[in-house]
């Protein structure tokens, strides 16, 4: 099959999914500058993807210092983190994995003063967090699994799946586990321009595993819906605030208003790591703006004046008031949202 | 400038306006055959634009018949109507031109044996029926300015524009008329996927024009009405019902579902030709279905797995109850659109 990312022991290697589904090409950084220029040009996107992309990212970096004193390897370390940091402001994840990564140094500067065993340290943990990620996907399959009944047409947008993540997916995790369950469903996928992961990565992934599914252009998912021909959306989140405002791939909004005027009921799927007590409300949340020629361009020509104005955000937040339920690793939880995610991190949900 | 299509007396000119922005070319149809390929394969396109090339179509099949008898005469009229018609089933505007050109026919044929004279009146018609579509959108212009106020964010989808009529469009044409009044406005354009009229075309009109522009993907709208960047939404149509229920490119119905729920006053701007008051409502538009390369390809090159399975409703319909007004050469309509309509279509409004 294929594999999103992986740790080489001297490398990160990435599947290309610029230049998916026409090309499958592998992209081997060897220096954690690479990595975060992978994150940073989407040769690796989706939230939980980034989140294992700067942890490899950091322990490579790591890994290769050179450095000779601790004050050093430090100093280092700090660098390498704000680089990896400094690729993409909304994925919380990527965020949550550097912090982790940081609080393990932290730790590990106390007990020793033995650099490659930091380093050794740093790695074990990023593989972890590869192997968790893993586990976390298919964990948010299975508790997924109850929204989804036989015979659904289901709408997604963006790319939730295996290429987001470890493997599995988000969304498509839960997708895949019903569909590995016997139910009969279908899939409509949203193009999801500027970056088309929908048409590019989404179609590709689905029949890949043999789930029937259809590609829309995104203006006519509201056609669709008023046509009756969609019973279920379920999407992936870049940060989930501690209100369970959403934020995720641009046009995610519209999707959620659209639903709500049809009545149709709209899941988001993502693990505890996309979740950020630290962000009261979606307003809180930055919304990165991409380079123009994203939205000018298509396979590398203008379909627009060259000199045209543009306009690039590449996320949007769906407010909780329009979201019938969250579907984590821990189990699905539902509004009330803040006392839900609360009650989630204490440990009390499932 | 440019024209949009152009009588030529052997021969009917059109922009190509699959190739707009980055080349213009004008394609130049010596038969009616070549005028229905034209209309099919959207050279050219928007509703008053193709009623017009239709009247031009089938003028000109008329104008190269080579038959002596009235008999052959008029059969060969029936079967160049037939294939003019056979193109767009969508706009109505088509069948209207037509039907124009064909009463005009069966009162000839009353009148005279004269195949000559015959051929001249149908020509004359189809000139005339061009030179009303100019003054009919200034006229579109001149009464939708009441709506647009000095400063105002205006979000246009797919292209309502010269390049949909002969000349000054319809959405376009109130925007145009406000802007050349001086009042300070900005246009938001969806590019309109799949075939990005929006992108390719009213961004080029706009721009030609000097009228600020900003380019969107489909998916955006949402999020900039949610940030109150978006004061008004003016588009055009390609079947107005008699209840008022309107068929615009795919895109437009999402948009007035999202202009709904953000408050935002939705305005359709058409001719009287637009309105078909023998299609009692939106139901009972015929949607029409293109080829799904349009969707799965975007420069000549496929945007997702070539097998993927696809679909691509040119057109949507938007239900009167999502519509604020209606804006015509005679006038702008508001709620209850079906008496409004009935008394238009009486003389009763202006």
């Amino acid at each position: 099959m294929f594999y999103t990312l992986k740790w080489e022991g001297d490398a990160v290697s990435f599947i290309d999914q610029r230049i998916l589904p026409l090309e499958e090409v592998y992209i081997r950084c060897t220096d954690y500058e690479q990595v975060a220029d992978a994150i940073k040009t989407m040769v690796v996107r989706g939230a939980p993807a980034i989140g294992v992309a700067a942890a490899f990212g950091i322990a490579l970096g790591a890994a290769k210092s050179k450095q000779s004193t601790i004050d050093g390897f430090k100093e280092e370390f700090v660098h390498i983190c704000s680089v990896i940091k400094g690729t993409r402001p909304t994925a919380v994840n990527l965020f949550w994995a550097a912090k982790r990564m940081e609080d393990l140094f932290k730790l590990l500067i106390l007990e020793t003063q033995d650099i490659q065993k930091i380093k050794d340290r740093m790695v074990a943990m990023a593989v972890q967090m590869y192997d968790e990620d893993v586990e976390i996907n298919r964990m948010i399959g299975v508790n997924g699994d109850e929204v989804i009944e036989d015979g659904m047409n289901i709408l997604t947008h963006c790319n939730a799946g295996a290429l987001a993540t470890t493997e599995y997916g988000t969304a498509l995790s839960v997708i895949r586990f019903a569909h590995g369950q016997g139910k009969k469903i279908h899939v409509y996928s949203d193009e999801t321009r500027p970056f088309l992961q929908g048409a590019r990565l989404t179609m590709w992934e689905l029949m890949k595993d043999g789930i029937p599914c259809t590609l829309l252009t995104d203006n006519m998912s509201g056609h669709m819906m008023a046509n009756k021909k969609i019973d279920l959306i379920i999407v992936g989140a870049d940060r989930i605030a501690a209100n369970g405002d959403s934020a995720n791939k641009i046009g995610t909004y519209s999707v959620a208003v659209l639903a709500k005027y049809h009545n149709i009921p709209m899941y988001f799927a993502a693990p505890l790591s996309t979740i950020d007590l630290k962000t009261p409300e979606g307003d809180d949340i930055p919304i990165e703006q991409r380079p123009l020629d994203e939205v000018k361009k298509v396979n590398g020509k203008y379909i627009c004046p060259p000199e045209a104005q543009a306009v690039n955000p590449s996320f949007d937040v769906t407010p909780n008031e329009l979201i019938t339920g969250i579907i984590t690793d821990k189990g699905i939880i539902y509004p009330p949202f803040g006392p839900a995610i609360r009650s989630l991190f204490e440990g009390g949900a499932q």
